[in-house]
């Protein structure tokens, strides 16, 4: 039995997927389309003072391609919020304006193999905090997506060492530092939770740079051997008033 | 031909996975939602008195994410029985305001891996029969996912000897062992009843307790080389008062 | 090129999965509600007779879980008469409270595996006859699967001699036969009819017993290592009584 | 680089898979029916004229099952005549009363994998033509698949040699030639065009010999180790008096 | 870890695959559908004068089949501009009769395995500029598909050196060159932005020749070893005055 390497798990995170029904807020009035944007805007409001507290955080990116229209992010600390949140979506009037396509569950996580620490617990450093319950930057772009580690014959990642699986992580490290100030990742542990083993969050105020960074990647051992890749999904940011624009008529 | 692990088998299960129609109850008066409410409850006030008389159990449990808005989980003694629940909420206006999302037929199992027993008949046994015939713990939260044993090339758990499935599978129980009190486990064989060999129903008061314990059994050999899993699903317990809670507008 | 086993081929056979669209069904008032169960109560009456006149056979069962709400399994002489059923079904106003989930295309057919015959004709042989044009047994419960022999590099059913099969499929054969009495197997071929190659469907009294024999079949080689399964169905026998009951509101 | 084995193309082929909404047509009225049904018959008399004319071909058979009611397998000249018959399908009131199921694109071809040829060109041979540009028989039952030729690690066809090829294929045209008289075989290749890379078409006026040419080919090592399949569709002869009965309430 | 192949990027790309709503098209009256039909004359203006500007390019096909009715690909600066098409188009009247079916993400670009260039920047050339910045061909045909380079045991693309990858990839673009003058190849790579790591877009006016030069490369080791192949689609250009006949009634 090859040695687990246990996380240090933070907030717990649901990306949730959403179409607008145009044909739905088409039919509506003026005044019923008014209801809806007020719903949206109270949302906002409230998930903003959530992020003022330190009791979460709350990005919204509009989604390009037919997927769906715009992603709603939460990180909070328990699973029940995450529920409470999507339930208070779903009884709202915006929300008969919408349509469900993809969501995703997991929890900010920090892997161990890039060093031990000192000895010292771990939850006690207020940068180790900050990364595990992160405040969502607000950059121009996200792109979203989940994935496994393979476990395909020769190819097996849970097989291998610690110390193997170590020494690969540092070089896939070492691509992800390079673009530091480029890109801002926030890796998402789902085993048990969802159907991939991770989710990838990625903020840039350049699209491009997700390209890079992947493609960089993907010819590295762990991800060329080692990984398998679901659905991505690619956005730009959506404010308040973005998000009024998109759904004027 | 390789010897096979033939199982002690107990109530049958149905994970019945539903959403609800938010469209509908929304749509429907105060009169209508109310009749729905009713239905809740004597929905569950009847599954409570046969859990009391111990005849079955069942348990009431939200999913967080869309994949569905809650499960039921049913245990009978018989196909008919879980038949007729699913045929009765069928019926009722309740289930008017909700969708189907994912349903898994299965029965309570234990393995002949762990031990050959002392030559009386195990169902004689009553601390055999408890965990054939368990009430489920309605802990905070559930997690559910369905799995196979890979047939895969060199991979390939029914080609191994039982021997060397027992050695396999003594060190994955230990996993689960140490889990002791943080995670309650009930394992259902589904070879024949359903399109995955079993599935797993996973308790807890911790959801992170989860995400560790899978987490680290896919480093164990079994799950490694030999693991196949399905979706997963993650909630919260729902009380009665939960669920009215959830349905309130 | 290896060795085709060819079979014999008896009645064709159309598995014929729908469900309840309760909401309809509720929808509808109680002459409407009469209509269709009396094109129901005239189907089950038409199929009895052509039973009866061994011209054909079918049953009728309950599906336990979301995959459907029933099966209807009807072994005919010709195509043609599998599609006028589908077809008459489809026309008729019972029809318009269900909805299709599945169907599976196929031909009764006995392998020649198990022995060369006597050189005499074996479409002379009333005991071959009768298991190439069965009656369908009414057992109290049903289970379905389609399934494929895999072509995986090493695993490749098709590339091994006619001798390799035939003592592969000589042990397949025991086990199944030492479930004589409680299991009755009926193998449909649907190479060029459907998209798996082979279905399966089981009849018994005790649906136990299909998760045990599929189960200690699964560590014969003929599945372990070229077994390829598609999705299971179980049920329950629907007889003209049990069925009115499953609709009564 | 292996070298490609380049195909004589003829005319293109749209097979179109629909079902009937049979919510819809009993719901018309018989005024609005004899509408669809005099579009039905307008197109079969068109249709008839163009093969008439030789400008094409078009079959019209039932699918058995529930994954369409019907298939028109038309062949043209070109693309864009197919999608104008495509269109005009679309436009009619008949169609308001069907769905559309599944479709493929492709172009009959003859592999050059059978002889060189005797340095004529092939195009100005009538029989050649005639096998190009075919007028699609009547028999009794079709049947339709995709197929590709796997490329999977050592079982890769695009890997081998043109004489590698060439040997394999004069065994697996054998095995075709061999239900001359009994199967008609229609190939066209999808490279580029379609999701898979061929469409086999059979025809017969007896269906068990789709299953057992299906069946036979699966052991020839083209098909054992290099073929993989879609689904596959079977059906009966649909004339004018058979579709107008199909559709008679 | 192998050396990645950095690409030259150029303009996003949005391939947006609709389908016509022939039953709300019909249903609406003759003013409906022309203000439908103005919808989409706007836009055709609009799209050809940003194409008039240099600042982006629009090219709209039918589809044969059931996949889609047609496909508009919008080249653009920026991932904002084709979300704001995108809705742009969900908003209109036009949209209200069409469906969404498929769409893909990527980014046009230029592969560096073909030549190291002779240090100058190559944004700075005018021939790099015109083949990042494409005007979309208006021939006669479109055929588009997503593929992987795959990662599968022995055949893994990414686990292979940059000198192998580029001895593989220059008789591959030797191929590509035979077609000079036939077909118009656009590589847009989606690595990061959509689910496979490129999406080739052909241009020709013989359909046939998609075909011939997919199946000649397809012998191709680049092809047959390592490439994987989504869906395929095909069609026929659509101008205003094709689109105006496709609509009319």
């Amino acid at each position: 039995m090859s040695e687990a390497a246990q996380t240090l798990d933070g907030w717990y995170a649901l990306h949730d997927f959403r179409s607008i029904n145009w044909a739905a807020w088409k039919a509506a009035d003026d005044e019923e389309r008014a209801v809806g944007l007020d719903d949206l805007r109270v949302f906002l409001q409230s998930w903003a003072e959530t992020e003022e507290a330190k009791a979460g955080s709350t990005a919204i990116y509009s989604i390009v391609g037919q997927k769906a229209d715009f992603v709603i992010v939460h990180l909070r600390e328990t699973l029940e919020e995450l529920n409470a949140l999507e339930t208070e979506f779903d009884k709202s009037t915006f929300a008969d304006y919408t349509t469900k396509t993809y969501s995703y569950v997991s929890v900010v996580e920090l892997s161990n193999y890039l060093g031990k620490g000192d000895g010292t617990d771990p939850r006690q450093k207020p940068e180790i905090m900050a990364r595990l319950q992160p405040i969502l930057p607000k950059s121009k772009h996200i792109c979203f997506y989940p994935m496994n580690k393979k476990r395909e014959l020769a190819d097996n990642w849970y097989m291998l060492s610690m110390e193997e699986r170590q020494n690969l992580m540092r070089s896939h490290g070492l691509i992800g530092r390079s673009y530091a100030g480029k890109v801002k990742q926030i890796i998402t542990g789902s085993v048990g939770l969802d159907d991939w083993e991770w989710g990838v969050t990625l903020f840039s105020d350049d699209a491009l740079q997700f390209k890079k960074l992947v493609y960089e990647m993907r010819f590295d051992e762990v991800s060329a051997r080692y990984g398998e890749f679901g659905s991505f999904y690619v956005g730009n940011l959506l404010t308040l008033e973005g998000f009024e624009q998109l759904l004027k008529l």
